[in-house]
């Protein structure tokens, strides 16, 4: 059941997706974090502009949801996207875990356009070992060592 | 290949692993970013202390990298962590493009200690309309109109 609240919400972060291109900020991509029918964070994708290959519409507008709540999580709250997110994305929404999303262009919209994420999709379900970017292991043991004192750990805060 | 520097590099990254919980910043997890031999940025884990769900290790130290080096790329980059990266990181460094990533514990070792991201990559891996968490699609067709604007923006700066 779409409403006329999420009608709206969807609106607002294809706006900033214009926004955010047309100020030469980055990507035209856009995002809204809403709470209780309210929007607490808003956000574009500032990559080029910013030099922070992190700075996409989602991760900038969960990052301030999240300042502004003074919490790591967003309980409770949707993000409206203009765009299906891609892997990292993805992953900050899951580590995030708001209720729900929504997104307009869907990710083939934005391989159109030059942004494409498949090759990402891919590597991520390769054996580590076969990935494009090499990735090796090591000093294992020495590494374990420190997750050894973290389940130890008095006082530590999960997440 | 393993060199004496890929070792000290890498527990460096271990090291602000133990720095980053033992001040109560986050979880146990460090990385550093190298070029030319040299450390050019660290991080740690940050999540709970700034309550920023992307403040991993690897997303902190990318990010200080590219600010440092005034570029949304990592080229001829290495990337040492305490830590087989999540999702999430694993995307960030796809876009950032380094040349190779060394990691000590594996996600396994991860998972033993909570740190359980294998539901993250399961939900990447579905259809979008089998994730757990909700993924709506709505007014693709306005979005689109954004994307347009992009394939014909003069000067537009790509990435």
């Amino acid at each position: 059941m779409i409403t006329e609240q999420d009608n709206r919400f969807i609106k607002r972060a294809i706006e900033l997706s214009e926004k955010g291109m047309d100020s030469q900020a980055g990507g035209p991509f856009g995002a809204v974090v809403v709470k209780n029918g309210e929007i607490i964070a808003e956000g574009f994708n500032a990559v080029t502009s910013s030099n922070d290959p992190t700075a996409h519409a989602e991760v900038v507008a969960i990052r301030k949801a999240c300042e502004k709540l003074g919490s790591f999580q967003l309980d409770d709250c949707i993000i409206y996207t203009s765009c299906e997110p891609c892997p990292m994305c993805l992953g900050a929404i899951y580590w995030a875990r708001p209720k729900a999303v929504y997104y307009a262009c869907t990710k083939e919209d934005a391989a159109e356009i030059g942004f494409d994420d498949h090759f990402i999709y891919d590597e991520i379900d390769k054996k580590i070992e076969d990935r494009n970017v090499k990735f090796i292991n090591l000093d294992r043991e020495e590494g374990r060592k420190v997750f050894k004192k973290w389940e130890e750990k008095e006082g530590r805060v999960d997440y």
